[in-house]
């Protein structure tokens, strides 16, 4: 799975936007147009009703990422919620692409949400590594990319997930058994041209990529994972992601129905932006293009200051006499996704917006948001030791994951 | 892998010969040009000064099927014998498609001169079932890919293979780990462009298609079964196989430097003639088409009777004076594959080609000796038990393996 699409980003900006798990890119350098994405790959967009039954069904406040749209978009989620509410739970399935030794704050958002999911719903959770994918498509050697895998697993476990409750897997490790048995019946159902055309791969490229899409499928099925799910077959499955791995899940949904599996559900989140702004590219070439989990407080105060794209005015007077432009601010949309305080977030957007915050003042308040968030993070991820790693990826039963 | 290459045949007799793992069919429906194969393929010809040294290292006649010329190809095989002189030993590698409960004498060929090689060499001898590309190519369930995989194990069992050295797998049960991490490595070397190729797929083909191909490549690579080859990743391989099973390994040798290993050599034989003549078509639907190691001695009697494609002439004047065609006669074809006595052979080949045997005559001799050989696996295959199924199929250590 590839959270992390924007780092894969070489071309300049198209025609028309591109959305897929390689490619994110806007029409004319502009910004991603949600609506049009929802409409193209007909999702549906997740309503305040929805977010009102999940908090009724769970009995407490929503993540702030429903609450302020981050995921926007879903398909299914209200089935699993009918289910639910009838006492029919589900399961959780997230991943990464392990590409990269330290994540950024964009990394970070389905982990977050899928922590809150699993606490709010009670339900276990299945999060893969696709280290054999960034091993094809990164060509990394494959040890590089179980490194990266076991790196990765441990910024994951700091996010607070619940050992008896989650099981991380390996690609590399784990496919095999139910779980290849699973790939193959995927695979079976998927033509080539069909393939090519919900991922756009051509000729040239090779085929451990067209292998892959299966791969990234069959944690959708309670079966792949006899361990944790037997005789559960039925068990509903959602997936918490950004909305460019939804054409995995598109073919997935499709496919299921004639391996007698239930479609998985799906909900997903808009991207996050680059400091430069949301037409901006956040890309591992440049590390002042995002805030990694590893920077320093000196290193997030500097790239707020430097590089957080601005929507004040260029001088103090005209800024007083108009405000920010809120709709291209980075500081503001980065508070959007990380103050927890609404009732703070809405009074600095009336200020800043009306012109008696300054960006300066604004950038001042998200540095000190973010650098808790990194220290918490760090500290979180120095604790985590190989051997709850070891924990966390053992194939074993998750006894009480339901309660 | 598929040895069973006729029962796949749809088309009719098409402008050119064309062989791979799915289609082989003579131009003008005439017989397979093996000359223009080796050509077509780039392989060698399996020569007398081969075949000298092979006896001359294993100290042992070498197998009706070298010097009779079944077996009739190679690449490489000079470099293994060259290796093997100097004290280096290597594995072998064969396998089956398990698509049909009963196999036919053709299917028993590749593991009747394997056993051989592994009894001759002394070596050890992985035996990859591949119950996925059956249920891919086949349409047949899991369930029942997995099940033909294990009847057809206890008919190769039944050739008579040494538990001690041999290592048999099934696709379902052992793809994953080591196994895994080398299918990922061969296919980043393999465009799809190339691999539609090699196999001749095209877009209307599902992705499971493409996906197998590095299934089949990767038991040539010791570090594929780190429980047997531990430390030896410079271990050659030979896998002994029917010539359409070419375009895999041509493949596989392409692949091999780039990724460290070693290329395999291969062993190749032609093709094992219908019962109706080599150009007709042994087929799955047809079932005198071939003789099943299930045929009772009547069934056997019957089909050679009835169906055996004769080269004697139509009466037994013209049959006195000018004798058999035995470039189309199958009784004297299927002799030569199985009546062990050369002395014998070249009797009957010259008295019924002279015209003083008549084709009677020689069916009967052939019935004779397919009943034997028949009852005698029958009996070997009543012996083998579940146990023995699963001891040769336990993915365990093989301690004396060179020995």
């Amino acid at each position: 799975m590839e959270v992390d699409k924007k780092e894969e980003i070489a071309s300049e900006s198209s025609e028309e936007q591109v959305v897929n798990p390689w490619e994110v890119s806007a029409k004319d350098g502009g910004k991603i147009d949600y609506d049009k994405l929802i409409d193209q790959f007909g999702c549906q967009r997740l309503d305040e009703s929805l977010i009102d039954r999940v908090e009724r069904l769970t009995s407490r406040q929503p993540h702030v990422f429903l609450r302020r749209g981050v995921f926007f978009a879903h398909r299914d989620f209200d089935l699993v919620l009918d289910a639910y509410e009838r006492g029919d739970k589900f399961y959780l399935y997230t991943g990464r692409g392990p590409s990269s030794e330290a994540l950024h704050l964009g990394h970070l958002i389905p982990f977050m949400f899928t922590k809150y999911l699993q606490e709010a719903f009670k339900v276990p959770l299945v999060i893969q590594l696709t280290d054999d994918e960034k091993c094809m498509w990164k060509n990394l050697s494959v040890e590089e990319s179980q490194r990266l895998a076991r790196e990765n697993a441990k910024d994951i476990i700091a996010c607070g997930f619940d050992v008896t409750k989650t099981f991380i897997f390996s690609d590399f490790d784990y496919v095999g058994g139910a779980f290849y048995k699973n790939m193959v019946k995927v695979a079976k159902c998927v033509t080539l041209n069909k393939a090519m055309g919900i991922f756009g791969f051509s000729g040239e490229d090779h085929i451990g990529k067209l292998s892959f899409p299966p791969v990234q499928a069959v944690p959708s099925f309670p079966s792949s994972f006899p361990h944790l799910f037997p005789g559960k077959d039925k068990l509903r499955c959602l997936i918490p992601c950004a909305i460019d791995q939804d054409p995995y899940f598109r073919m997935t949904r499709d496919v299921a129905p004639r391996l007698g599996y239930s479609k998985p559900a799906l909900i997903e989140s808009s991207f996050f932006p680059a400091l430069q702004g949301e037409n901006g590219k956040m890309s591992a070439s440049d590390p002042n293009s995002a805030i990694y989990v590893t920077d320093t407080a000196k290193d997030i105060k500097n790239k707020i200051n430097r590089y957080a794209f601005s929507g004040g005015q260029d001088s103090i007077e005209k800024h007083r006499e108009i405000g920010a432009n809120l709709e291209v601010d980075i500081p503001v949309k980065y508070l959007s996704f990380f103050l927890e305080d609404d009732a703070e977030l809405e009074h600095i957007k009336k200020e800043y917006g009306e012109g008696r915050m300054l960006t300066g003042e604004v950038k001042k308040r998200l540095t000190e948001v973010l650098t808790g968030m990194v220290e918490r993070h760090r500290m979180a991820r120095a604790a985590v030791t190989d051997e709850m790693v070891d924990a966390f990826m053992a194939v074993r039963p998750l006894p009480n994951m339901f309660e």
